[in-house]
C-alpha cells in the first residue's frame, strides 16, 4: 500500500470532517446533516456561513449580530481599489484580480501579529476576507466598465448587495433571493480542489488570507471552476445558430461535441443544486426571457434520457444549470467564476480552521523516477 | 485501506518525478540525479534551474542564452511597483508582499491567452517570474527603507543582483557565490507542502502565476518556511546574554527549550544542505565576524553529540546554519523565507510542469463525522 501510487488522491481520506458530505449516488449535498435543498429555501446566505462556521444555524439575534459583523467588514482600502483600477486598466482576468485583492487584504488585517494558533482571530480574519470579497469583485468590474465603484448598501444582505454594487441599482426580489440561493449552494462541497489547496496551505499554519489566495488560484483552473461560463458559451452559440435549438444539440452530439455541464467526479446522478438553480431558472424565464431555460432544458432531456448519459451516470452539474442564472441576473460571464469564490471562501475559511484545531502539515512523497548516479562535468567540459 | 484516515498524507505516494530525491537516512539529496554537494560546488544557480526544467545541465551556449531570457525579464512593471510601495507604507510583511506581486505579475504577462495545455508558454511564464522575484522583493525593501528600487544590474547573476538591487553596491565574490549557493540548496525538496500546493492548484490547469502564488502562500506557513528567522533570533538572544555561548545552550537545554534549525521529517542524520552553508557560514567568519560561527557549531556540538539529539535521529536541518549566512551577508532577518521563496519558486515551477504533462486533478476526501438527519427549523421558530 505504501508504495502504490495515488495519483489525484481519488478516494484517499485525508481528514474528518463535519462541514459537509456527498453521497453522489443518492444526490444528496449536507451542510452539517441539513440537506441543501432546506439550506437554500429556507435559509438566508448568512445563516448558512454561520452555519458553517459555527455547527448550528444561528438564532435571530445571533443572526443580526453575525450579519452587523459581516457588513461592517465590507469596506475595502483604498490601495486595494487603486490596485483594482490598475489591474482593470492593464486587462487583467477577474479570478486573477480576485486572487490580488484577496492577497493584498492581509496588508490592511488590524489582527495581523494574532497567533497563528489563535483560532478565534483567524475566523474573524476570514469573516473580513468574505465580507470585503464582493466590494473588490464589484470595483474591479466597475473600473472594467469605466465607471466609479459604487459603496456597500447598508440595508442590504451580502448577496443584494452584491449585484447592487455592480449596477447601483437595488435588485428585485426574485433577483436577490435567487442570487442568495446561488450563494448557498456553492458554499461547501467536501475536498475539491481549491478546498483542498487552503487546507494544504492552513496546515503551515500560514495565515486565513494565504489559505484564501490559494482557494481562489486553484479555482481559477478549467478543471475546477469555469465550466458555468463555458455552458453560457455554448448557450450564446445555440442563441445565434441558424438551426433551431433541438437541432443544435442533436447536431452536436452527432459530431461528437462534449456539451460542458454534464458530469462530475463525486455525482453519478443529477447533481441536487443543479435541480434546485433549475427551478430558479424557470421562475426568471416566466417573468422574462424564456429562451435559456428552454435550451438548457432541452439539451438536458436529450442527452439524459434520449442518449441515455442519465444511465451511464453522466447528469446535469451546478454548473450546467448557474450559467444562464447568472446570465438572467445579468452578471458579466466572466465573474461566474469569482462569485463562485465569493460564496466558496466561506467553505475555505470553514475548512481551515476545522483542519487547524487537529492541525498535521501536509507533506505527502513522489516516486522518484529519475537518474540515481549522475557524474557532475563542469560547464567548462559539457 | 480506502477508509483509512491519512492525515497529513505522510509517506502517501501522489506523484511520480524525476526532479529530486532524498535518501533521509543516508543524508543524501539529488537533483535528476546529480548530488546537492556537486551542485552547489560545481554549478550556478542559472545552471541548476536549467536543470530542473529541461533535464539536463546546459552546455555553454545553452546557459548563455537561458541565463539571456532569465535577465531580459527581470523588469517588473511600474504598477506592480506601486503596490509593492503601498504595501511597504501599510507595514505588510515580506512574504505577504510577494504573494501579491507574483499574483500580480500576471496582469502583465504577454502570453495570458496561451492554452492551459501549452506547457512551453508555461515554462516561460514560469521563467519569468522566476526572473522578477528579485526585483519585486529587492524593492519592497528598499520601500522599506524609504529608498527607490534600484535597477537590475545587467552584468549580475540572479543571485549577486538580488544582493546589489538591495544596497546598490556590487556583493564580493564570496558573498555572491555563497547566496548563489544557498539558491541551489533550496531550489527543490521533494513534495514538501508548498510545492504539493502548486501542484494541486497546477492539476486544476490554473495558470503558473497562480501555482506560484500558491507555493508563497502554503511557505509563509511557521511550519513550513521561517526557521531560519527563529535560528537567527536565539543567535542575537545569545549574543545579547550575559552567558557564555555553551553557558547559554546549557541552560536552554535545562529549562527543555527547543532550539530551532533542528530535525526534520524526511531526515533522520544532518541535512547534507546544512554541512554545505556551516562550511560557507566557516569562509564569512574567516574573513569577518566569527561569532555566529562559534554559537552555531557549539549549538550543534552539545545537541548533537553531547546531549544524544544525533543518535535519536534529530539533526540540523538547512534552516540551522541558512540564518547566519544570511545574517552574515546582510540580509534583514524578515526576508530570509522569501529568498527561500526566491529559490524555489524555480521547484514549483519544475514540479507543475511535470504534473501537468500527465495531469489528473487533485481530490481527496474527508471522512464525514458531522451529522447526518438535521431537520430544518425557520429562523422564526429558533
Amino acid at each position: 500500500m505504501a508504495d502504490e501510487l495515488q495519483k489525484g488522491l481519488e478516494g484517499v481520506l485525508v481528514a474528518e470532517s463535519e462541514l459537509s458530505s456527498i453521497d453522489g449516488d443518492a444526490g444528496r449535498l449536507i451542510y452539517r446533516g441539513y440537506t441543501i435543498e432546506d439550506l437554500a429555501r429556507g435559509a438566508s446566505y448568512e445563516e448558512v456561513v454561520y452555519l458553517l462556521w459555527h455547527g448550528e444555524l444561528p438564532t435571530a439575534a445571533e443572526l443580526t449580530a453575525f450579519t452587523e459583523a459581516l457588513n461592517d467588514e465590507r469596506d475595502v482600502h483604498d490601495d486595494v481599489l487603486a490596485t483594482m483600477e490598475r489591474l482593470a486598466d492593464a486587462g487583467e482576468r477577474p479570478m486573477a484580480a480576485l486572487r490580488t485583492a484577496v492577497s493584498m487584504f492581509s496588508a490592511y488585517e488590524p489582527e495581523t501579529d494574532a497567533d497563528p494558533d489563535d483560532l478565534d482571530a483567524t475566523l474573524r480574519q476570514g469573516r473580513r476576507i468574505t465580507a470585503k470579497i464582493p466590494t473588490a469583485l464589484a470595483a474591479f468590474e466597475r473600473y472594467r466598465l469605466g465607471e466609479a465603484p459604487i459603496d456597500p448598501h447598508p440595508d442590504l444582505g451580502l448577496a443584494a448587495n452584491f449585484l447592487y454594487m455592480l449596477t447601483g441599482e437595488e435588485p428585485s426580489d426574485i433577483h436577490a433571493e435567487t442570487f442568495d440561493q446561488a450563494l448557498i449552494l456553492h458554499a461547501d462541497h467536501g475536498l475539491n480542489a481549491s478546498t483542498f489547496t487552503s487546507m494544504v496551505i492552513g496546515s503551515t499554519m500560514a495565515d486565513i488570507y494565504s489559505a484564501v489566495t490559494g482557494g481562489v488560484s486553484a479555482l481559477s483552473g478549467p478543471l475546477h471552476g469555469g465550466a458555468n461560463q463555458d455552458v453560457m458559451e455554448v448557450l450564446h452559440e445555440i442563441d445565434e445558430s441558424d438551426l433551431d435549438h433541438r437541432e443544435w444539440v442533436e447536431q452536436a452530439n452527432e459530431e461528437g461535441r462534449r456539451i460542458p455541464g454534464f458530469g462530475h467526479r463525486v455525482y453519478n446522478v443529477k447533481d441536487p443544486r443543479a435541480g434546485i438553480l433549475q427551478e430558479r431558472s424557470k421562475e426568471l424565464a416566466d417573468e422574462g426571457e424564456s429562451k435559456w431555460y428552454d435550451y438548457t432544458t432541452t439539451i438536458e432531456q436529450y442527452l439524459s434520457e434520449e442518449q441515455g448519459l442519465a444511465e451511464k451516470g453522466i447528469a446535469p452539474n451546478v454548473d450546467f444549470y448557474s450559467g444562464s442564472v447568472y446570465y438572467q441576473l445579468g452578471i458579466p460571464i466572466d465573474m461566474y467564476t469569482p462569485i463562485f469564490a465569493m460564496s466558496r471562501a466561506s467553505g475555505w475559511v470553514g475548512h481551515v480552521l476545522e483542519y487547524q484545531e487537529d492541525n498535521r502539515l501536509i507533506r505527502p512523497r513522489a516516486r522518484y523516477t529519475g537518474p540515481e548516479d549522475q557524474a557532475f562535468v563542469p560547464i567548462e567540459d559539457r
